[in-house]
């Protein structure tokens, strides 16, 4: 008897499953084909020099623009604003936006509220960028400027190669605006990103580990997500993977956040996912976790050899040694498919969340 | 036998409660004392002529944050951003900051990240506002220019009363900043809100129906808070007070946001606490709370005389009648007054939570 059998586990979810696999493949075409638009992008942006960039995307692209957001202020120093699109959309703010870059990000194009907030944009003096995987979406039609994902068609409820490509796309675009343009060379790979593939590649192996772990969530009603630094939205987005395709109350806290206040809801034996991929922000994350550990939260983290916790009291997933960047985007993959799994131990079908359609618009 | 001794209602939380019913004077106190002191660094900002505006912020704090980010984008149409303190404490970015207004909001001005945030901020040609109630704290020394919060010293671990001085100083400095001066006027109030602390003593007297509602969460263990536009730090805020209160596993998201994913673990009977003050706000969540009251959610509004939602599916706190602005102040203290309540009914000690001190010091 296999291990599905025993457990008695559907294969539901099966294009959840096939557009997390293919994420090695899309990121090595955003490598090798997106990489000088991204470059022309970068041009153009810098042409216009903005003093300070705004970011507006709803969902799983607003922790993708919350990421772009944190290697803006680490890599540029510039101020970096998430805007909030109702203060256009229902309050009809009229922004004064000279000398500002305004990005908004969305996998389908299509929320109102984004298309409305990047016309205002425009209006107040804005230069205006859509990322999306929808060339052809009233966002990236409103954009003076569009990047494409080259996730090729997202099928699934749940966003999850998506994701991945507004990571990766938006960290490619800031290395090209920290760096003057370095990534831009044609036919080569930018310098230190040649090896992010393989890395995925090598954290889909996971795979087995995160099936046996996400057994243990068969019953879990309830769950906290936490990381600090770059690793905070996929924290963020883990959250929301497993309220979405799990009905798991999941809760995403930054380190800081979680000690000013929410660490009382925590009683023993409370699930807890922490995201420290080697780095900085693991680092910072240790003293947490350390406290966490303290109060008898149930731990499992995703992160390198060393985080920090006692080896004894938590449980690991080990990513593959690699800078702190790629070390996040491996952590959002293996927090796609501990969601998967989750789903699937709790039988329930991840691609037929209740509730919810692939696209979502709001005003 | 009254209801208390019914219900077997400990009376816990006497600070909380005490700070909960000053507001009305404290509010006074702002408006009569205050005001002046506000102008002026309305003044010294206007000077300043800030093309930007980024607030930092951690716990409770936060969302006064996020409120007058709000204001901010409605009534001066600037760029403004949440800044992340991580990436100048933990990682080290070097803000450029040359024409932008760096506010820290903070009721004991003590944690070291925002310290070194406002610090990194001047370095890099801010001018730094201090919004705090400790003038002798850090971070007043290290702004150059302070905001006295005149809340009183707050006892209560849980904050309550620093937050409704956040709010009315924060929109006070905001009208301020719009208006270009107007609210200065010495020894008056400022025009239209001489009402407010009279607004107040009326939120305070819907206590027993808070009190009679709360009775309704001794078993609850989850909730869902929600509100759009104005409305939403107060959502964030309300969910934060019944984790460190009353242990509830409580969640807030903008309506919008809501709809973009979370919305599928909502099954039915699930507590939601919608927060409508009317206005603009309010009438965009309506058509989230309709979908919410479809999708069979237990719902408590606390709102206006009409929110959107059949009177008879839905629980209400109905607030007077004001600008949205106040409904906002006076759904906040409703949620303070629900937050004490619940932990009551739980038989839980709100001025004790467990792992938490008044003061949190993050870097």
């Amino acid at each position: 008897m296999t291990q599905k059998q025993m457990t008695g586990e559907q294969t539901t979810g099966e294009r959840m499953a096939a557009e997390i696999a293919e994420q090695p493949a899309m990121v090595a075409r955003i490598l090798d084909e997106g990489v000088p638009r991204i470059s022309e992008i970068a041009d153009h942006v810098r042409a216009a020099a903005p003093r300070t960039v705004l970011l507006a995307a709803r969902g799983t692209s607003d922790h993708a623009a919350l990421w772009a957001k944190y290697l803006l202020e680490v890599r540029l120093g510039l101020p970096v604003g998430l805007a909030s699109p109702s203060t256009v959309s229902v309050y009809g703010g009229k922004p004064r936006y000279d000398g500002v870059l305004a990005v908004a990000v969305s996998q389908s194009g299509a929320s109102p509220d984004l298309v409305a907030w990047l016309d205002a944009a425009a209006a107040g003096g804005a230069t205006t960028l859509a990322v999306t995987n929808a060339p052809d979406s009233p966002l990236a039609a409103t954009a003076g400027l569009h990047l494409d994902l080259l996730a090729g068609p997202e099928l699934a409820v749940a966003a999850t190669k998506t994701f991945t490509a507004e990571l990766v796309t938006l960290a490619l675009l800031v290395e090209a605006l920290a760096d003057g343009g370095a990534p831009g060379k044609a036919g080569t790979r930018p310098e230190g990103w040649a090896e992010l593939p393989g890395l995925l590649e090598r954290a889909l192996e996971l795979e087995p580990d995160v099936d046996a772990l996400a057994v243990r969530y068969r019953f879990a009603e309830r769950l906290v997500a936490v990381g600090r630094g770059l690793a905070y939205p996929v924290a963020r987005e883990a959250a929301l993977k497993l309220m979405e395709t799990s009905y798991l109350v999941a809760h995403a806290f930054s380190g800081a956040d979680l000690m000013h206040g929410p660490l009382a809801m925590l009683e023993p034996g409370y699930p807890v996912l922490a995201f420290a991929p080697p780095g900085a922000g693991a680092d910072a994350l240790a003293p947490v976790l350390a406290r966490l550990d303290e109060l008898g939260a149930d731990l499992l983290v995703v992160g390198g050899p060393r985080s920090g916790v006692p080896r004894g009291s938590a449980r690991h997933l080990t990513l593959p040694d690699c800078r702190e960047e790629h070390g996040v985007v491996l952590s959002a993959v293996v927090a796609q498919l501990l969601a998967l799994h989750v789903a699937r131990t709790k039988g329930l079908d991840p691609d037929a969340p209740r509730a919810l359609r692939k696209v979502t618009e709001t005003r």
